[in-house]
């Protein structure tokens, strides 16, 4: 249900801020159908849990605050991807079981949307209507821009990001989080009735660790299959650092249960127990070959165990 | 004099806004030694030529709203051309005499730092304290995005711009102009003591003139080499649509130079005059081998002596 606002507003958005050429179409082919709206959702439900009125009035509404910020996440979010998979970047094919933009249209054209729908994602912050305008513009620059996501993509292509554990979690901060916590906090930012210091420090702490376990979550689901890509062995932080990255996702998601617990996002628990459903689907049933992977030294229980209680609250 | 400051903040704002990081030197070395400056020195004019005292107080300080909309402009014009410059885009070496960007430290950190300053270039938008930053931050991602800047971009390299004469103009006013208005426009709108809609709209004519004629100019110059390379026959519109751009060229100087002494902007002129200056420096030397690549059909008199008349004002 969200899920069609969010596209539809998406789609009103792409259109009317992309020119009558043939070039649209690669706009569209990169964003649409889209993955699975994580960062967008969390836009939603944020929203939803802090200010259910205000919800309700901007859901449908493409012209609203929350309808902005909800593409504005989500097309700056397809312009790294459409960047990454550049052959001087990751290289890659496929992306959703489909060529990457660049194969499908070439590299030039896949730099240049990429380029567009920054530059997009800034307009539609743009018009938002709110006294906060400036810090939220402020925040979402400084969190993705050269000191923020992109640094995070930087440490990844130097390969710094697998000399120590240290390195990997930075690298997941600013390359994961960063946008995760701008959908979050941004999306509070303009439902709170007011600047509200205490809750938004906390969403700040909150999301900060939703985001780094996202990614060490999917770099665990990554470790399903056998064998391995050699690129796998050389990046993933559950075959580099194990102990380290088992006792900091362990730690980190007890310390997100308890956050999460304090704050009583009931909309939010529920996108976030998906995703994490999501994950389960893919490590519950190749269990053995993950242990395999991991030769059989890290109890995956307590993890298991705390993803599924999510999907559960 | 306006120079050094227009680089000295440009400095401290790229030194605030990028890591403590080797990629440090990457954003450096594309930004710096700048090339003319023409962008930030059209913002330092119109500011001064609408408001001499706003001009004092803005010009030394890197946090005055002006100093900021420089930097932006600046910054957004680097990135435009770290991007253009990549194998998948124009395949450039060179740059302001020395390796490109890419060259120098490879491909995926000339395309991040691109992504990055783009995001720099908004970030200080932000960071402009004025009721009417919306409108700003609208405007200046209107002008620079997929409908604006990067649709001319897109013409360019489909080839589209030199089908017909019509489509070169076209790509003019997107790639080359719509930054430049930027600067002109969004200065005039900082810096007047209200929202003036006359004067912003005449400037907006003024500026989309200035951009095409800067364009068109550089073209001209273009010719003041022999042979040609087979890039130059292939594009230049002054070898391809001979009459329709001397005439053009001929017309729009008339009518810009009649704006221009409509508005009176005094330090304007004198930054618009020392570039034509600098152009005719590499025209009139050359006017030979220009004749003969336009096979001496087009009499370039009328068009010098309006180029000449500017630096005399």
């Amino acid at each position: 249900m969200i899920t069609e606002n969010i596209e539809k507003s998406l789609t009103e958005h792409l259109f009317k801020n992309t020119p009558q050429h043939d070039i649209r179409d690669v706009y569209f082919y990169a964003c649409l159908p889209a993955g699975k709206f994580f960062r967008p959702s969390l836009v939603w439900s944020i929203c939803q849990d802090l200010n259910q009125e205000l919800f309700e009035k901007s859901l449908t509404n493409a012209n609203s605050n929350h309808s902005k910020l909800s593409s504005s996440i989500e097309l700056h979010h397809t312009y790294t991807l459409l960047h990454d998979d550049l052959p001087c970047m990751d290289d890659d094919q496929m992306r959703r079981g489909r060529p990457c933009t660049h194969i499908k249209f070439g590299e030039w054209k896949a730099l240049l949307a990429g380029d567009g729908l920054l530059n997009i994602s800034y307009q539609l912050l743009a018009k938002i209507k709110h006294p906060r305008l400036n810090e939220v513009i402020g925040f979402f620059s400084w969190a993705n821009g050269p000191k923020g996501l992109i640094h995070g993509q930087t440490l990844d292509l130097s390969h710094e990001m697998t000399v120590s554990f240290k390195n990997t979690l930075r690298t997941h901060e600013l390359k994961t989080a960063r946008l995760i916590q701008s959908a979050v906090v941004l999306s509070a930012a303009l439902a709170l009735p007011q600047k509200n210091y205490e809750t938004e420090k906390t969403l700040w702490k909150y999301s900060r660790l939703l985001g780094i376990n996202f990614q060490l979550i999917d770099d665990l689901s990554e470790l399903a299959e056998s064998p391995l890509s050699q690129h796998e062995k050389d990046v993933n932080p559950w075959l580099k650092f194990p102990q380290e990255t088992y006792q900091y996702t362990l730690n980190s998601l007890r310390e997100f249960e308890n956050l999460s617990k304090k704050l009583q996002l009931k909309n939010t628990d529920i996108i976030i127990g998906d995703y994490y459903k999501k994950m389960l689907s893919i490590i519950t049933p190749n269990r053995a070959i993950i242990n395999q992977n991991l030769k059989n030294e890290l109890d995956l229980d307590p993890v298991v165990l705390i993803l599924n209680s999510f999907g559960k609250r």
